[in-house]
């Protein structure tokens, strides 16, 4: 009892203090959910990580810190490829490590105890004045500071991955079932403080 | 003067403890060519890494620690789609971010200073007997010590990547020209000591 108030307090104040470690968000905060509850963990992985590959490397953000919608925005110049080639054909799978985070430990990052997830769909230009757009801006420059800096004339604009499948791996045995409506009805708050 | 001794003293002294921390090993040991030379910096960034994407994240080995060949070995189970893919289409293109080296500092993950390379080519199963294979093997159990134990009975082998295409940006103004002959033919004892 002592014990759980005791990890309870902890992560509150881990989450509290979140924003405030080298001015640069705090990678982990929340609890690593149950491998088994394939839904809760894939959402943690992609709340917590900050980047990933899509065919190059990018950062991404899901949501503010701890409140992640599950759905990965990006923030891509045309000079890149990967934004000139989504325009072109939108087709893309996107992978992200649990490695960075630091939650594997000494595990090596094949290990399949030490999580991974590849959301394959659609990348898509997000329209300019939708309140999506907004949100997307909030939820990037606030886990990316520096982008708010980024020059104005590199053309950076917001695309989201429209998530049509999920492969992740966070256990012996293969890939977790997992449908992308089970991956979007989670709510963070239920992750937050699973111990 | 002073100072580049200095400087040398403690590149040769990480050098040396690098497998002895944790039993795992020091990923920064080698310091971090400038961006201007493109082969150096591309082999330092696959020598220093252990872990990119490979459609999934998968751990690598290039050589033993500070002595990579530049070629991308690989320990996989047809088990996991990466490996029995690729052994009906050999095509693949391999990414790999400096970001998780620690080199970055707090530079956002996808600033083009903060490096990233993809490597394009054909990953090819190893032959059981050849010597590539036992180099390969030495290359992966000395980076990643817990493969050695991995279960037999998933008939893990050994792949590498053919490489036939490079694209890394490493700094500002595009992805750096530089052929996969140049890429192979720098030796790391070159890349060793630049400070």
């Amino acid at each position: 009892m002592r014990i759980k108030g005791y990890v309870f307090t902890l992560f509150f104040v881990l989450g509290v203090i979140q924003d405030s470690v080298d001015g640069r968000p705090l990678l982990l905060s929340l609890s690593r959910p149950h491998p088994d509850s394939a839904a809760d963990f894939a959402r943690w992985l992609v709340s917590q990580n900050s980047w990933g590959v899509l065919k190059n490397v990018v950062s991404y953000s899901d949501g503010l810190p701890n409140k992640g919608s599950g759905i990965p925005y990006f923030y891509l110049t045309t000079l890149d490829p990967t934004a000139s080639n989504a325009l072109k054909d939108q087709r893309s799978s996107f992978t992200i490590s649990e490695y960075p985070i630091g939650t594997c430990g000494k595990t090596d990052p094949e290990n399949p105890t030490c999580a991974k997830i590849t959301l394959t769909g659609k990348l898509k230009l997000l329209d300019g004045n939708s309140d999506e757009v907004e949100y997307a801006r909030t939820a990037l420059f606030s886990k990316h500071p520096e982008m708010k800096d980024w020059p104005k004339g590199h053309n950076f604009q917001i695309f989201k991955l429209e998530i049509e499948d999920i492969f992740m791996i966070n256990w012996f045995g293969g890939p977790k079932p997992l449908t992308v409506k089970e991956y979007l009805h989670i709510e963070m708050n239920k992750v937050a403080f699973v111990v």
